[in-house]
């Protein structure tokens, strides 16, 4: 000890003079091996540090170097300097306990097959051309870009959408009327606020969904679905709107049945009220072209939601809504002059990938991939267990397996169990349709859907219409929501036979 | 016509039949023409529409592209077709008006000299730095990077964000506390639903801020600002939290005092209140090293948001909260498993730019050019109106000139006659502040900034501190918040002209 201060060892420990004598900041090494002598109780309050003149010659700094340290930890209050009384360490500055890495939010053990649906397999995302856009985009956008944002989006996105949009869905807008968000639930909870409730919603569909909306005090209510899609004949003039997925039911599989497509934009017409098209999946459609979108039938009463969730990577964090004219202004005062969300590189890079044509690229093999192992998954069905009925094939990244009555439950435990993580119907239905009686949408689905699928079989002249329109019926009935775009392509095979052996024998 | 049917040429106008005889998807380029034709009004509802066959012959096609095309169309709706009836143009197909720009929501006339605080000079962002970090991140990222993503945000970025501010702001974390949001105002939406309310906040301060936290429904009540930052000594036990600027009080000027950061830690440890350290601009301070974050003072009882909007660009939206550990499952948790909001390949990009040191050459690139820019903001002012205090110059992106009292609302009037943008101190005051006596407070902050300055000027030996202490001073007074980062270099003289021209003579 010299003096009644501390002395350099006491304060740096041993290791810190070789980094001091370094080439790097030899202040901001001193005051960060100060900070942590003192968090770290080696230094405890009250205890008075050896004046800079002092420290500075100990340790070979300059003095300014120690003084300019001193005085930077007595501004942060980790050192305190009083005229007269020297500086010591800050009566505040108590040791804490070191930050323990905190434990990670509850996570279920990583199931070893993955069929849960929604996911596009990560590994497929297509790096190289997205870097090959970003490199486009970074060196033509404009400096504006680098600005606060636009809450509307980028304009170069949304004329890239727009274009792309009516050529692949039938869309008829214009860039003015689509307003990017980060994604479908993004949309879903502007349309919340903008529109107000209550909803209508399919009987099945994505609780994320129902419970988003209900958590911006918008209810739903249950829509029923069959094997033309949703029933939209029991839509009311209370309902605010109506959130449908046509393309695709989501998960039961059928697409809207083309008088239901007319009969709803009819009822929106004529109520005020707003057709929610989740265009979830409507870019993978296998056996014959994709069903164009609702939205095309009526702009003004139809908002499309899309994203490239599915279709490139959930991870970029981009969507759209293409809107009525008269909803753009009050989505966009909703989403707020400071909440852009989705980057303004990520959607220049975005708009240049669709623009040279990457994405159509992209989602043509993403298609026939996807339709590869639809293939597979049919194929080892039909030989391992050909007692099972598989829907809603003709479309999407999942299928449907239709289990017996009153075995669901028990296969998603024993398919947990094995590893194997898989989704029952029971997890989309709507809280108000399970108290329907099971029995009567059962009767209700396959009668209409018998005939109604007849019709599209003839206007289609192919069998799978018929199949998707009479098998992809909903009701209370048990089943598998089979997701087979997740796993990476090696990993497949297993996970289908994992899937097979759990289903109940025939 | 042939039969009772409309013929091609009524159907598809005299532009298509080139197209559909080039290379392209001929059944994608008929259906789009007919929807257009129908949508158009070419095409009434009921129009019968010629067989398949007949169309195909005339158009030079394949039956089965036409076939499908209509099946298509069938099965949006835009088509009927009925056994014994043929092909129609379905009822519901009604023309609707093409859609119309909508009006983007009204902007004011852009201004022409751009003086509003808060936005760094979009023309400074680093693109090629930039891109190669992306080319890197991309290069090398995990394939679990394109998945669904991670409430918490990529660890890459967390690591790489924890060395560095650990290093820059003598942040103490790890990690696993360290939660990735879009942004500042996405960690206050996420801190108000964890936390709940009421809180205090700085009687100046951002009032979207204030308002987005009312929208959660947390009200926040006044806490005085003087030339020592916010007078925390008026925290009481009820208030749950409390919003503070310590690096540089925004907009006033001046840094946290020592004695008030050890306060305000007491405080909250005391009553187990949060202390929210908004850390908006703690890496641009210009006359001594930057003062590090009370974050580093107790880990357990401040969170510390920040962001990359001012020290990068605001269009990327990747922001951080360094959390107390019992904080950092219910942020997780609130955020949402579906809501990663921030893009996984540009949180990867950052954490590359971070690692490879690029980070901080762009801040330490930034800092020289803001330094500059507030050096001719204080020249142009000395010379053109030396009557005029210019306070708040230690750091930041902005400055506080003061005006004498009374003056403030007409010459923010003048300026924007004049095109130029630029904010009055009444912008950022809380309501409430409003309300205290004007004198009082006055008087207050300049009795109490006297005595403060001198003890934090003794202690860095710096007569800029003085200067910060008392003219840092708040209370209801009259000013200019001037952000000098925002113009293009070529524009900066001009607009600093235009400042010169609205402030009153001396």
């Amino acid at each position: 000890m010299t003096g009644s201060w501390v002395n350099s060892a006491e304060i740096l420990g041993s290791d810190l003079p070789s980094e001091l004598s370094g080439a790097g900041n030899r202040r901001s090494v001193l005051t960060g091996a100060l900070r942590e002598a003192i968090s770290g109780g080696r230094l405890a309050p009250g205890t008075r540090l050896p004046p800079y003149r002092s420290l500075a010659a100990d340790l070979g700094l300059a003095r300014n170097t120690v003084a300019d340290a001193y005085a930077e930890l007595v501004a942060e209050g980790w050192l305190a300097a009083r005229q007269g009384s020297g500086t010591r360490v800050a009566e505040r500055a108590a040791p804490v306990a070191p930050a323990r890495g905190a434990r990670a939010p509850e996570r279920a053990a990583r199931p070893v097959h993955d069929l849960v649906q929604g996911r596009p397999d990560p590994a497929a995302f297509p790096r190289t051309a997205w870097l090959a856009s970003a490199r486009r985009a970074l060196a033509t956008a404009p400096d504006d870009a680098f600005g606060p944002g636009d809450p509307h989006g980028r304009l170069e996105l949304r004329r890239a959408l727009a274009g792309y949009l009516a050529r692949v869905r039938g869309v008829r807008t214009a860039p003015e009327r689509i307003v990017l968000c980060s994604g479908t639930a993004h949309g879903l909870r502007l349309l919340a606020e903008v529109v107000g409730g209550p909803w209508a919603a399919e009987e099945y569909g994505l609780p994320f969904h129902r419970g988003l909306l209900a958590s911006h005090r918008v209810g739903t209510r249950a829509v029923g679905v069959d094997g033309d899609g949703a029933r939209v004949g029991e839509l009311t003039r209370r309902d605010r709107a109506v959130l449908l997925t046509p393309a695709h039911q989501f998960p039961t599989g059928g697409p809207l049945h083309p008088a239901r497509r007319a009969a709803v934009v009819d009822w929106a017409r004529s109520t005020g009220g707003l057709v929610v098209e989740d265009d979830y999946d409507g870019e993978f459609r296998y056996d014959r072209q994709p069903v164009g979108a609702v939205q095309g039938l009526d702009p003004e009463h139809v908002v499309l939601l899309g994203s490239v969730s599915k279709s490139l990577s959930p991870t970029l964090r981009i969507g759209w809504m293409v809107l009525p004219q008269r909803l753009v202004g009050p989505v966009v005062a909703a989403k707020g002059e400071r909440e852009p969300f989705s980057s303004a590189t990520e959607q220049l890079t975005l708009a240049d990938f669709v623009d040279s044509g990457a994405y159509d690229r992209h989602v043509r093999r993403m298609r026939q991939r996807h339709r590869r192992r639809r293939d597979r998954l049919v194929a080892a069905l039909a030989e391992r267990a050909p007692h099972v009925r598989v829907t809603g094939i003709a479309a999407g990244l999942h299928a449907v397996v239709t289990l017996p009555p009153g075995t669901e439950r028990s296969v998603v435990r024993e398919a947990a169990r094995q590893g194997l993580a898989v989704e029952g119907l029971a997890d989309y239905r709507h809280p108000e349709a399970t108290a329907r009686g099971a029995a009567t949408a059962y009767r209700e689905a396959t009668a209409r859907g018998a005939a109604t699928g007849c019709l599209e079989a003839a206007a289609h002249g192919r069998a799978s219409a018929h199949e998707e329109a009479t098998g992809g019926a909903g009701g209370a009935r048990d089943g598998l929501v089979v997701g087979y775009a997740t796993p990476a392509e090696h990993a497949y095979p297993e996970a289908l036979e994992a899937l097979c052996r759990v289903l109940p024998p025939g």
